[in-house]
């Protein structure tokens, strides 16, 4: 039998233990910000050499030229021919489902012009070259290289350069099958700090980007931040998290299930139930209980549950929804019988699986939307990553005769009032010129 | 005479005089980041404690109660009726043709449902509670409170919260003017390091935000960097930059007095003339010459021109195109004949002024679109500020029954392909019930 947590939102010192519930801090030691920082500098400074060299010390594998590091196309491509046909089956459902959700979210430029004949508005581009880190060894997920590249190349984005470390030269098939299905066009099997640093500055054999993205470690995760502003990096991800809100109408084992399968993933990972049916809450804990004991990671599952998980009985819908606001999940299933009424009132939430045959899982995999969202709360203020997230904009301006004379009064008088007389005069000219 | 650089695209060594002249860090040495470490403890421990304490050190002004740090939006009213017509006037037609614009810039959810049923799609919210830092003394523009606090309200943000400091106890009028017409929501007399804690964690006074944006010093920016995660950020800004593309039809003199605009800010701004005229160029350069003596700002702008500018000389069009591509400029300007039949060839720029008309100042007070724009080469990656930042998406997923059972054989296929057997029997259950 499991110890979750059992809070009641009418607890006096509910805040306080939800608050403690969800409290994380992923700041990164000293230790590690320092060894980071050398191996920056280090490729930085000398680029293939020293990447070899850390290949070789990281990853236990010495490649014979830093043209090695290179996994060429054909390589990916019998990675594909070769895992079982409903492996490849899936994958190429689930980056067709991808794709076309993907391509709802592409951003197009508009303009529009004034009377006076100015034009206003924004062009859209697609970046030039993006990297893809992708763990290796037992954290490499193959769905994880698909909700990563396939909207980078729905984007238009040229060059997509996947890093993947090889610990011991071991390669991860399906890995290398979703690389080949989602478009990825130059595969290096390189990882770390040294595989961000690469991709950030470039190196005789590595392209730079323009932005990185993907998982990884503490090491990876320190260096996209260190190298944020020479490129672009996504989010730094938190623990995985799940809030159910279920109305009682959901079968308990359903849902047990669905906070086994965020809890599966590490002991860190966070499952939280909210419901204002107090005999559900104990039904789930039932089901809980019984099925904990049939599940191939029950160890980490139980773990996860103990140290960050909840049964949370609220007052009433209401009651609910302002605790799911309250945190912001990255996943939030609205396990209710009409969730379409209610979606409305969610201000903060990464991913939302409305209705009780819609599990968290689905999404995971092969719903269509990325699975790649904002966690500990930052929900707040990020989004899934997207299209967009592969485009940027760019502002345009182009100014008649006309308007630009009625514009320079107002510039002029702006630019004195902050002391800037050349940013007056540039726009005086143009004034002057046209009245 | 000016001693700016002469370069031309077919020197031998042009790639790595342009890198030089591009090169910018923005690393912030130990000492700020200890400090700033330590003020931002200090200020999550003690709160307002700590937020009087840093402003009596390094405001020189001390306020009798935590209360008194927040301006009353009588106050900001006050400021407001009290400025010159003029720049009361200035200031209104900016904010309505930036709000104007704005309201193009907002993004709207959108669904669609597959055949089975099953609904797919993004909601789009507001950030609830927005910082603005705006910097206090002679680096306090008006124009960067309306371009930072209008996109927020157009988004529908709800508070929005501005920290200005107030060295000795000053107040500059302009500012809070602007703060009183772009619908700031409170203001309080707080700056550097301490505010961006504040607004990260809240104290007892201050409200903790969602996401935090405005211009600061290297302490500010420094900050925002440590407390992102906990909030959003926008971009960390490097000093500002023109790119001004000419086909040598401009009035020199516009040209130069362009390149000043820029040059005015500070002495890291950059100004870089590029032209495939070499005549045009010797003319600029004249008129260069010629009105440096006779600007306000000219002891900062000959810094900035001798250090960080150029007048570049290129094949043609198309080699100059290729040149803005490579520097990716916050502001370019296509001084050109026709630029709308050019502007889609340019790849990377923050905001792009078409015409001979367009100049840029016209851009950072009123045309519209945001002057808060990505710097140091970032518009390869980054966009303008805009109302998108204000706003956040969430995926929306309700599959029906039917399309669960399909999903569920995909999803089932890939989790068991990486271990995940909760995440498998999740999606199964739902299969199940509904075959």
């Amino acid at each position: 039998m499991t110890d979750i947590k059992c809070l009641s939102t009418q607890d006096a010192d509910f805040q306080a233990r939800l608050s403690a519930l969800l409290a994380w801090d992923s700041v990164s030691d000293d230790r590690v910000q320092g060894t980071v920082a050398e191996i920056i500098k280090e490729v930085r400074a000398r680029g293939d050499a020293a990447l070899m060299d850390y290949t070789a010390r990281f990853d236990r594998w010495a490649p014979a030229s830093a043209a090695d590091l290179e996994l060429p196309r054909s390589r990916l491509a019998r990675a594909w021919a070769a895992i079982p046909a409903d492996q490849r089956q899936a994958l190429e459902t689930a980056a067709e489902r991808i794709r076309a959700y993907a391509e709802h979210q592409k951003m197009s430029g508009w303009s529009y012009r004034e009377d006076d004949g100015t034009l206003l508005g924004q062009q859209v581009t697609p970046l030039d070259r993006v990297g893809l880190y992708v763990p290796g060894g037992k954290a490499a997920y193959p769905s994880s290289v698909l909700m990563n590249a396939i909207p980078a190349k729905v984007a238009g984005v040229s060059e997509l350069i996947m890093a993947v470390p090889t610990p011991d030269g071991e390669l991860n098939e399906l890995v290398l099958a979703a690389a080949h299905i989602a478009g990825v066009d130059r595969a290096f099997a390189i990882g770390g700090a040294q595989a961000v640093a690469a991709l950030a500055y470039g190196t005789e054999t590595i392209p730079g980007v323009d932005k990185i993205v993907g998982p990884g470690n503490i090491y990876v995760a320190t260096a996209k931040r260190a190298v944020f502003g020479q490129v672009g990096i996504d989010m730094v991800a938190g623990p995985s998290e799940i809030l159910v809100v279920c109305d009682g109408g959901t079968d308990p084992d359903w849902i047990a299930m669905d906070l086994f399968s965020q809890a599966e993933h590490d002991e860190d990972a966070q499952s939280i139930l909210v419901s204002w049916d107090a005999e559900f809450l104990d039904r789930v804990a039932a089901s809980i209980d019984r099925l904990l004991p049939t599940m191939e990671r029950r160890e980490i599952i139980d773990a996860a549950l103990k140290a960050r998980g909840a049964l949370v009985l609220a007052r009433d819908l209401d009651d609910a929804i302002a605790v799911a606001n309250e945190i912001a999940p990255e996943h939030l299933e609205l396990s209710v019988e009409d969730p379409e009424s209610i979606v409305g009132r969610i201000r903060h939430a990464g991913a939302i699986f409305m209705g009780r045959y819609t599990a968290e899982a689905l999404g995971d995999y092969c719903a269509g939307p990325n699975h790649v969202l904002p966690t500990s709360r930052t929900a707040r203020f990020s989004s899934p990553l997207g299209v967009y997230d592969f485009q940027k904009r760019s502002s345009l301006i182009l100014c008649s005769s006309a308007g630009s004379a009625v514009l320079s009064r107002t510039a002029s008088v702006l630019a004195r009032g902050e002391g800037f007389t050349a940013h007056a005069r540039s726009a005086e000219y143009r004034g002057e010129d046209a009245s």
